[in-house]
């Protein structure tokens, strides 16, 4: 990789292309709508398999060629994706036992996608033969900027919208033996397995490995099962990806990656890990696109390098039924959003509509008839702010503020099998009681796996994370605590052991000894939170979840519960560890709480919102060889504004700003300070 | 057919009657209470298989005979019906392979009715025979004045209220084969299927016919897939009672129809093509009912001959629930709206109340204990009126205004499998949007198929046709235009070929040409309709759907939007073709400006609201040998008003009339004029 | 049994405990926070199948007497529990035929509870076996107080959420010849059901039982199917607790019972036919709480010996989430209300929250980690309190005031299988329609199946009953009437047969005769009721249902309708009958008029409400050898108030009262009058 040079550079802004969909005689009209657009890249071939290879061995990539060439010849780089999402139908009714198996036995066929099984060997040497024809092909080729592995892998999302949970997965025999031998890789002996699980309960305990089924949603299944289960068939899609990713390392040049959905039904830390590039795809449209930038967030950290939004709607997403429009503006601000949080490339879905299939009605740049949408001249617009802005992106990334939040894979599959309290969803909580109130306060986290190295930050924050055991977490947190950190737990955090049972001494693992308090009760957060007033005499009530402790000496008491059985004792504590501190939350606070107690910690911490500006904007500084300055999106349709921190220019306009500079709804700030 | 005459003359007023699950000696008290209510026809056997032939070929009629005979000494005519929804259990016990078969391979057993396949070559001759030996029994019977082919016919109903789109029809191997040689009848070679579905996409592409699947439901399907399922199985229920209308039409005189269910899952005019006369079922009570004369007007234009509505409620419907109650008068409005619309027969279900079964809180005529309805009276009442009315009725037609509006199973069909926008619902969109608003105004349209001959109408309106192709019909609205025609199409019209796909030109197959513009954009109606004025300046907002028009000279701008992308782009244009003219609606005009739009081109055409009566009232002119007049119902259970042409008298109240006339609720008026 | 005599007496208050599932040293800490809570009893041993016989025939029981000793040690009762809902895993490894088969075929394996067969014969031996191998080790033991048979039986609850009323029982070949077998005793011919059934309707008649299927719900089956279905259904779990309970019987001293869920799904009758102490598990939490007292009416009559209930929770339900949390003294209520209505056991699920499983979030009156749980308090206070009225308790009984209402298994099945209206539900109109409102006046009922015999009652109520054919009700019915009781009947009461057929001869099977009216019309009670009048002049609206009378000479008019049909026929009639009466009710009244109208029956009747209290207090007055008084519990968490009728004693706070006793919310009064 290291000695690549592409031919075109970042940043990337195009869309997904599929000229096997097309007759030949639309390509001029593509490219010269593409130049129009300012496009500089296009995503092709990810699910042309049967274009590729229309009998069994016999490989064409004529078309393909064609395509390159004629993108290259206009300046526009190609990204090429392999085809394992949709394989031609000689194969699998030569081998139909890559198909997909349901719990129930249901074995899914031919006419959509995502249908085959991860584990079967068969399949996954048929994947990497073509990927790897496909690298001989194109992998020396400097016009193909990255390579993508399938499309959206996840263990099988339920099309039927009769939801299934415990089917999500495949239950073929390859993949029962998968999951037997990592269950016993995991436990050593069936034994080991019943302890952990707690399997005398219910006489569920197993005799052998290969007794324990796969989740069956006609049965109320242990939570660990449902857990392991989750965590096994994740590994199953990162090993599937990384055959294929191994097979185009050792013959092509170019970074690779796979597009990954914003759910948290895979480890994409894990899927990434022996990939290059974080890709990743979002439809979050109209007033959900102040949400993604929790994903953005998450996905920054992954790789010490910069990542691709693979997939967004330019604002008309849709199937066979388009979904309700986005706002004037909409495409402009969701084209930037990812360049302001680290992201060198934004590709929309689709370069220009399908003319018939499942997702005939999902809007394109360019509509079937080859005419440029409704979003074409934001897109134009943008594309040339771009152009000026660019070397100042490639030459800076984004400051990292020393401020991270606790969220992934891991809580999500604990969650999952077992919600812990009714009412209690995972990702929306993380989402809105713990990171949208702080970046509405600019502040700008890293939103980091439990695996990620602590060192960087100064400011934890944990809630949500009931197991600290992975990765050696409660050891890491001990020292980076004791070394000046200040890490702020609670509420759900330490309360698991790795397979989802709680802890025999403590409602915590090592919470109660870190932040020296014995926990007299535990209550819902739900029909009504109980009052607690802070020590400032501020009075609120609890959220999600009330743990009522008795402190120990030396523990600081930041808020005391006022109500029923919790009446008296403390609601958030603080303690001083070595040289950092741990503060722990009997209960959420709700926003308002929730800042000022942010503010306080990090301010000790040294930690400071990254910018001056309005609720409704994103600002996010960087620096680098290129300069320092900072990205602002405004991300609600409203007016707003962001301070910018002395005199510079504003890239996409090219006017000079300083102070407070006003934001149009959905409007961008491409801020560089003078030098 | 010709040298049939019937024993006993319409309009027939009655029930269906089902003398196979009563003790013989109910029958007096039955026929006792029908002359008691007016009642002149009575519907039998169509569930009675068992009865008829309890053993393998061993035919017995003597029940149905004595029933047929009593009935006719009481002057009461017979309308039979074929058993063939309700196997007897030796005839799936010795072939199970006739059973309905799920796409999930699940057999649908004995216990219930509709549940055997309706492509089975053993269980169409099983049903072909018991039909031949009704029709040798009662062929040439003059107390029996029509047939009844099956009950209910369309692909299965899921009754488990657990929906399944996808599994609605049978999916045995005698289906499959027969889905496959329809495609290969469709399209000759697979390449040509692979190449109108645009099957490189996703890989999708078959070597062989016989490699396309059923659509089950844990697939996400192509859209073009779903349709042709939904086709094919239209027609393969068709064939079904076409295989029976033959045999008795051999053996019988009598008119045969098959009765229908107002779903658009099946195509009502093409099942009618080899049936003598249009019979169809409606339940729909309460507020529910000024919705049934969209499908009344649908009927009324497949035959040139009354119809039938063989079965409705007099306030009472239920299963094993009854419903809630229709208020006093309903039965009354209920009765007399077929008549009205162009019937020659209204049949209640049932006459007296089960004592058992799945039906049993179906409310009759009489109650199972042999006692009169709360809604007798009112029929007795009923049946009074139409004794009067009968030479008028029989002696007129309804008048038909010059007014068409498309509607039917093909593009039904294609929402269905695609339903274009997110919310979009063909069938409410066609009832709220097009038709209730100019019912209201008192037009009195005929709601056509595509394949009906247009040259008797002046103003077509084709809202929701996404096709154009099947049956000529683009060639034949030309000529239709061209000769005078004024055709309003839109939104969602030409939209698609035959196959769903798109058209690769123009967002529209011919109504850019034909309407001389050039469409711009395409926004959807939701989340907020954009705003547009029309040309005398009234504001409005769009609705359902937005295309922006650039018009070319000669086009006249009737409307112009003024929000977003489309400011000053044309929403509603008009041009001149030939001697008639186009009008094209780049999105639906709400109620009132709607109205005020047909008003406009109705005076152009020469069509005229068909009365002066208030929006609650639904009057339908009528002429013929007997004269003319109208008949007119309240339908929304309040006062109303309908205002007749000059004096005249009320056959049902024997009155003289004139000018207003006011009617109570779901009051009726049957207006002769003077000669 | 006579000769048992327990180590320890009654009342008994503790919890279910699972010793099994811990490390042995935990039990110390249990024992010790057991004693501080009160505890005298502990239930055990119900789902450890695996611990108690890990490999086929190897029985272990040391552990659970090494439990039930440090128990009596420390003075608290053991009861038993047979572990049938939980197979080990060896089993049904070794005979998967013992697993329970859903209708589509589906075998539900291990990993779960609940999922064999009741009716096979492997399971029903080895279910045996274990309980008489724990019924030789504990039979004479007078530490063990009670045995508990398998856990909450009844057909397969649907844990996938996904609904599916028809296959909640199983459908392997045992059962279905099990069920044929059934059909055979029942109705000797298959004509014989044919008949019964009216199966000529849909050509459903059966040539053989063997031809008869289990419900499949993709079939829209027959209603009297779907109630046989229903009852072989309950009759094969009472069947199968019988077995271990004769069993056990032959060698054990102790009581023997089940515990049973609230759920109609069951015949709680039949089920203790051949057992000894009613038992009974519930969670009404919260605002639910007020329904539970139904229940427990229901559950006193069914044998003449106190019952117990074996399951609540302390006020923190849930299973992996735990549900809202309940007030402050909720956990006194409900730890009361039993006691109140004549239990002499109540015990908690569970003693101390699981560590992991399924269930690992439900609370218990011990957390975890051994902590006493913020009801433990309120716990140690009811426990004092129990002692203080240990005497009082076990030497009375409550009060019998003359009043009854029928409910039971019977019309529930009825109704589940035809619920005769859209939107009727029969348990929700029994609570709320009949019960509460009764109740709140203070009236203190039995509520009886329909076997119960009836002369200890004076006015009887018989609302929601639709067939008063099993048992020989009718006769019964007819003898108490003419001794002097009063039958409230209707609505919904009398109208089916025993296959849930209706009459032929009028709308109810002696109604008319015995209440002296003609029923002229039924009107369903929705959309809106019907008003009437009653014969003070008091206006209401109809509820539920509106039957309208003609009445004959000698029948009393006691409110009469007055809207649209029934306008003038009586609503609600009264005629004697002996020295009794019969007053039939053509609608349900409102609340208010429904008390009024009880009122006037129980004053001529000689029965008055129980108590002087406010409407959320109940109040119990008990009696015997011990004395007499009453116990009163707030159930609505608001202060509540309770009269004595003379000077006595709180027991359970020790003071005098006299009058009007205020009670807290959720208070509690144990009022002993002075002698």
């Amino acid at each position: 990789m290291d000695t690549f040079k592409p031919r075109f550079l970042p940043p990337y802004y195009g869309a997904a292309y599929y000229p096997e969909d097309w007759p030949d005689a639309t390509a001029d009209r593509d490219i010269e709508l593409m130049l129009g657009a300012g496009v500089n890249v296009a995503r092709m071939a990810e699910f042309a398999w049967a274009r590729m290879e229309p009998r069994e061995g016999d490989y064409q990539f004529g078309w393909l060629e064609r395509a390159v060439e004629k993108l290259a010849d206009a300046g526009i780089a190609s990204v090429l994706g392999t085809p394992s999402a949709t394989p031609p139908v000689w194969l699998v009714e030569k081998h139909p036992e890559v198909l997909f198996v349901q719990a129930d036995g249901h074995r899914i066929g031919h006419g959509g996608r995502r249908h085959t099984c991860p584990n079967n060997p068969v399949y996954r040497d048929y994947s990497v033969r073509v990927a790897e024809k496909m690298a001989d092909a194109f992998g020396q080729d400097d016009r193909v900027v990255a390579w993508q592995i399938d499309n959206e892998v996840f263990p099988h999302y339920d099309f039927s919208g009769r939801g299934g949970m415990f089917t999500r997965a495949c239950c073929c025999p390859v993949c029962m033996d998968g999951f037997h031998a990592w269950l016993e890789e995991r436990f050593g002996t069936v034994d080991a397995l019943n302890q952990a699980w707690c399997l005398d309960l219910w006489s569920q305990r197993y005799d052998r490995f290969d007794q324990v089924p796969a989740p069956d949603n006609h049965i109320w299944h242990h939570p660990s099962l449902l857990a392991s289960w989750d965590r096994f068939n994740s590994e199953s899609y990162v090993a599937f990806v990384a055959a294929q990713a191994r097979a185009i390392r050792a013959r092509a040049l170019q970074p690779i990656g796979t597009d990954m959905m914003p759910f948290f039904e895979l480890d994409h830390y894990a899927m990434n890990r022996e990939l290059d590039v974080v890709q990743f795809n979002h439809y979050y449209m109209n007033d959900l696109l102040r949400q993604v930038p929790l994903y953005f967030d998450y996905l920054r950290p992954a790789k010490d390098r910069p990542w691709w939004n693979t997939e967004t709607s330019p604002g008309c997403p849709g199937n066979h039924q388009i979904a309700p429009y986005c706002a004037p503006g909409f495409c402009r601000a969701n084209s930037w959003l990812p360049f302001a949080l680290g992201a060198e490339a934004n590709l929309f879905w689709l370069w220009r509509s399908h003319w018939n299939g499942q997702e005939l009605m999902m809007g394109g740049v360019v509509t079937t008839e080859g005419r440029p949408s409704h979003h074409y001249d934001e897109m134009r617009e943008v594309s040339a702010g771009l152009k000026n802005s660019a070397d100042f992106l490639r030459g800076t990334r984004p400051v990292q503020t020393g401020l991270a939040i606790h969220a992934g894979f891991d809580p999500a599959v604990l969650f999952r099998s077992q919600p812990v309290m009714s009412g209690f969803n995972y990702v929306d909580s993380l989402q809105h009681k713990v990171y949208q109130p702080l970046i509405r306060k600019q502040y700008r986290p890293d939103v980091i796996a439990p695996g990620v190295d602590l060192d960087p930050y100064r400011l934890l924050v944990s809630c949500f994370l009931p197991d600290l055991s992975a990765g050696g977490l409660r050891d890491r947190l001990q020292a980076w605590i004791e070394a000046g950190g200040i890490w702020v737990a609670g509420p759900f955090t330490d309360i698991r052991d790795g397979e989802g049972g709680k802890f025999l001494h403590a409602p915590f693992g090592i919470l109660e000894e870190w932040a020296g308090v014995h926990c007299k009760y535990q209550i819902p957060g739900s029909p009504k939170g109980l009052r607690y007033t802070w020590a400032d005499g501020a009075e609120s009530e609890g959220q999600v979840w009330h743990c009522g402790f008795e402190p120990a000496p030396g523990t600081e008491i930041l808020a005391t519960f006022r109500e029923h059985w919790l009446d008296g004792l403390a609601a958030v504590v603080e303690r001083p560890m070595g040289k950092g501190a741990v503060v722990l939350l009997g209960t959420m606070p709700d926003p308002e709480a929730w800042v000022r107690l942010v503010d306080r910690l990090a301010e000790r911490a040294g930690v400071r919102p990254a910018a001056d500006a309005s609720v409704n904007v994103m600002a996010a500084p960087r620096t680098g060889g290129a300069g320092s300055g900072l990205v602002a999106v405004e991300m609600e349709n409203k007016e707003g504004w962001c301070a910018v921190p002395g005199p510079g220019v504003d890239l996409v306009s090219g006017n000079r700003v300083e102070g407070r500079v006003e934001l149009l709804p959905y409007g961008v700030l491409v801020y560089k300070a003078d030098a």
